[in-house]
């Protein structure tokens, strides 16, 4: 039984994700199609890169993770799989990769060549279906990566540049990174770097107090947690700190020790 | 392993899902429940018939589609199993076969009769986890479709009847069949009716230039595309076309060559 | 192959599903994860304990169900793998098993220890991920429960006290336990408590008619029926009764003969 994991945003209200499960059971009948995110906000790529970054190596070695955010499918933009930590990525080269390449470097890509993959009838709109599908499914079930098309340089594929949290003094300088369902504002500062006794800006208006769990406030109040995925968050106990804080992808968010607020 | 697809209107925020699959999984150990779509409009049995006509055919031979959109149940519409183009189509009478039926010529036909599938306790309002699924999974373990009930004629099949494009002279007069979650109109026209160079207006009022991908346009700009589903479609890159344009299931769509627009 | 069923809070536009589901399919390679809900609202215990109550004892025996909804994680409530009616339960020690508890006496519960089960490093906002989801998968490949952490009295349990449909006189007093996708009301008044000729007031103010189906009375109707859980329901034809009759969880729900109505 192999994995095939789904990450996209077609949305559960058309039949599109099942167009892709059927394809790629049709063409490895051992695959286990995992559903992981199909909510996401349509054409959003960052958020396609941070739930990849969440999930990726939490699943077993030889996993293949089909990601499509795929705004300009038809367009320039490159289709590829990739390896990297022991896993597949499939999915168009438009920086869905960026997160995982931040902690694996991209051993082997190839471009997906649907001549010789042997798929005469590639659409314009809808490559999830048409080509990462069956390249994913041919990986699934074993196949050759080599029959997938040409190799690639792994350091060509599309990364965005991320910007990096600093260190200004003794002020940590970050911005959210994620806006979780929850409302809880994910950051790119290490949790690490919190100091002892912080006192927290979220775009220079909102102030939270820093605990260990959302347990640790009165509802509706907000705290600065260590997130699960390494990095500080903002949340609002039994609320949304982004409706709480106006807050949203890219507000910045400043750490400094309390004595020097 | 056998497949069974699930399209509903249940939504995810209840238990009915999982109800269903529980009984498929417990009738038929082997059974794989892959889920298509649960977010259906309430009560919509044309997006029923819409996702299913996308997907049935993408699934392997063997496949059972359960699809339950079923405003109707506990009332005179039936309850069946249909055999066409290799699969089984297991719900309500009530139209979602339409766009199948279209395409694939209903082989056999069998209601389904709790008594003889020995299901005492059939409740008037829960089809889809009483009698529905247990008909699944009889079909998914490899069971005698006849011990599901009396064999009916195919065509007395409740389909309905779909307006179908018109040309008038060199204009081809279509509409929209489905609005997806990305907002675009899916219409009724064969993408080989295009001409070379169209003009288009959808619902009288808005005019899209004709593409070959979303990336052939400007964000914001509205595009005429051949679409994955066979059918010419009416996008807006990185947009909404339905609220771009005001346009709904059944708005007409005009295409014609430029020259004449 | 094992299964275990996911109910949680977590959305599908984050990879938080994904997550657990990695984490289960990495520690025990045979299980087969079954999506019930995930789109329950953020926090909402009862909820969770509704749908869990709906699908439980549809599964095969054996079955692990996974249920997060977890607004006091890393606060002191307990972690807990409770045994009853021949299903495994994990997930926060919170009230999310009262439904059941109601059905099925627990028969054994395990506190969920990090070290004993070798989790160095246990998140104090995701046990989700760090704590269910590698105690539901021991379970699931048939690990010894001892080796999750010490016997706890099943009587400890936290379990809320639902309140009660009462009868005074002839007429039945109970309440909305639940409003599910389509806006109808799952009452907690038994369906065999039906009158013959009831009379039905919702919040005091909305009056329906009691019918078998849906299907009974004209689209935008209200009607009472005996629900597929067992209790009376008051529901909306192709509308919302949530809506239509301004109701929510814990409005009172008055049937009486109609005679005395």
């Amino acid at each position: 039984m192999s994995i095939v994991t789904l990450i996209t945003d077609f949305g559960t209200r058309d039949g599109y994700v099942g167009e892709v499960k059927g394809v790629l059971l049709s063409r490895c009948a051992g695959v286990s199609p995992v559903d992981v995110a199909h909510d996401l906000p349509a054409g959003d790529v960052a958020a396609g890169a941070w739930a990849l970054q969440r999930i990726w190596d939490r699943f077993p070695h030889g996993t293949v993770h089909l990601v499509v955010v795929d705004p300009g499918v038809g367009g320039r933009r490159r289709a590829v799989a990739v390896r990297a930590g022991g896993r597949w990525f499939v999915g168009p080269d438009n920086g869905l990769l960026t997160r995982v390449a931040a902690r694996a470097v991209p051993e082997e890509a190839r471009g997906l060549d649907p001549a010789r993959i042997g798929l005469p009838d590639v659409s314009d709109t809808f490559h999830g279906r048409d080509l990462f599908a069956p390249a994913a499914a041919h990986l699934a079930c074993g196949g050759d990566p080599r029959a997938l098309g040409p190799g690639l340089d792994p350091a060509s594929l599309v990364l965005e540049t991320l910007p990096e949290p600093r260190r200004r003094g003794r002020e940590i300088v970050g911005r959210v990174v994620h806006v979780d369902r929850f409302g809880n504002l994910v950051t790119d500062v290490p949790s690490e770097w919190l100091p002892a006794s912080p006192s927290v800006e979220v775009g220079g208006t909102g102030i939270a107090r820093a605990g260990r769990a959302f347990a640790d406030v009165a509802p509706g109040e907000a705290v600065l947690i260590r997130g699960s995925g390494g990095t500080l968050e903002v949340a609002v106990r039994d609320g949304s700190a982004a409706e709480a804080l106006g807050a949203e992808r890219g507000t910045a968010v400043r750490v400094r020790p309390a004595a020097e607020a």
